[in-house]
């Protein structure tokens, strides 16, 4: 399902509310458009003006019921169904991720995880067996489409074409390469080195 | 230096754009916002607006300098100048970004770094010593005002706020809790799982 005419950003933010409102869940019922805001940080104009592009959700008085919006959101951004991600470079950073708590939390499983060390392939991480890179051919089959970069840098953009070959249609890419995909592939690329130079602004 | 009426939306866009720019630099000299938006993959009305906060740096027919627009967002950004960080927690995700080769781009050196497993402290990864946690207070009198947070969940608010007790101002929060801190301190959260939730709208 695709709503149309929501403007990226919109899309980029709900995600946002949607883990303050997973926080939130089970503390309250309802939440005013200024306290979800206040919760999160951000200006409520701007929480009431991505609702509007749903038909806003809330009750003039009472205020957003969370259960419901959770659900909304959810059904918006797609992750009302359950997915499987692959990854792909279990060092350290891929291990990390392995171990990850919150993925199921927002529908997700890693379902696959692959690296090219063999003393790595066959071992088992988090009851998870690590496959060798050339069975990233086997993801269409298992229908798994979303999958998260973490190997080096000169071999993200070999393992970003491995995967468009395999059906994947969304990458999570944390080398901080820049990575060349078809157009139908949405890569988000999560740069640590980057997000850390949001912060000097506010200091 | 603070520019003062800059929506925080914009403050948070300026990095992504200073890191295109930072890829094209060495080869090109001037380029249109339409390019840099293709490049980018956003809204070409976007950047022109966002620019426009900042009286607008480019030349009419020509561009953007691509040199002069790098050094500008810089010195917006608080980036001019270089900035040291500290990373608590050398766990896997810790020892990833200890390996992680981008922070020199945007001015920054991770200085310091904390552990509280005995078998860690001492010990070195990429030349940095690893130091134990009640250490975290001589970071104001390294002028370290910085701090990355990579410890397990139930550690993550205790961290935080022997940080701001140490008078850190901005946190790169990886733990998916949500920590509390004084309004006066920036907290940049990066949940993997959310991140990875802004991927199904888009497959």
């Amino acid at each position: 399902m695709r709503y149309h005419r929501i403007p990226d950003e919109t899309i980029r933010r709900l995600p946002v509310y949607l883990r303050g409102l997973l926080f939130l869940l089970n503390q309250e019922q309802y939440i005013s458009s200024r306290n979800l805001a206040d919760f999160l940080s951000v200006r409520d104009s701007q929480i009431r003006k991505d609702f509007s592009y749903f038909g806003g959700f809330g009750t003039p008085g009472v205020g957003y019921d969370i259960r419901k919006l959770i659900r909304q959101i959810k059904k918006i951004l797609n992750l009302s169904v359950f997915h499987k991600a692959a990854l792909v470079g279990v060092g350290n950073l891929g291990s990390a991720i392995l171990a990850y708590p919150g993925f199921r939390m927002y529908g997700f499983e890693i379902a696959a995880a692959f690296d090219n060390n063999p003393k790595k392939i066959g071992g088992k991480i988090n009851n998870l067996r690590i496959e060798c890179v050339p069975f990233l051919r086997t993801l269409r089959r298992r229908k798994i489409s979303l999958a998260i970069i973490a190997v080096p840098r000169d071999a993200a953009q070999q393992t970003a074409d491995a995967l468009v070959k395999a059906g994947v249609k969304g990458i999570l890419n944390f080398s901080p390469l820049r990575i060349t995909v078809p157009k139908k592939v949405k890569v988000i690329t999560i740069d640590i080195a980057m997000e850390l130079a949001r912060l000097p602004y506010y200091i």
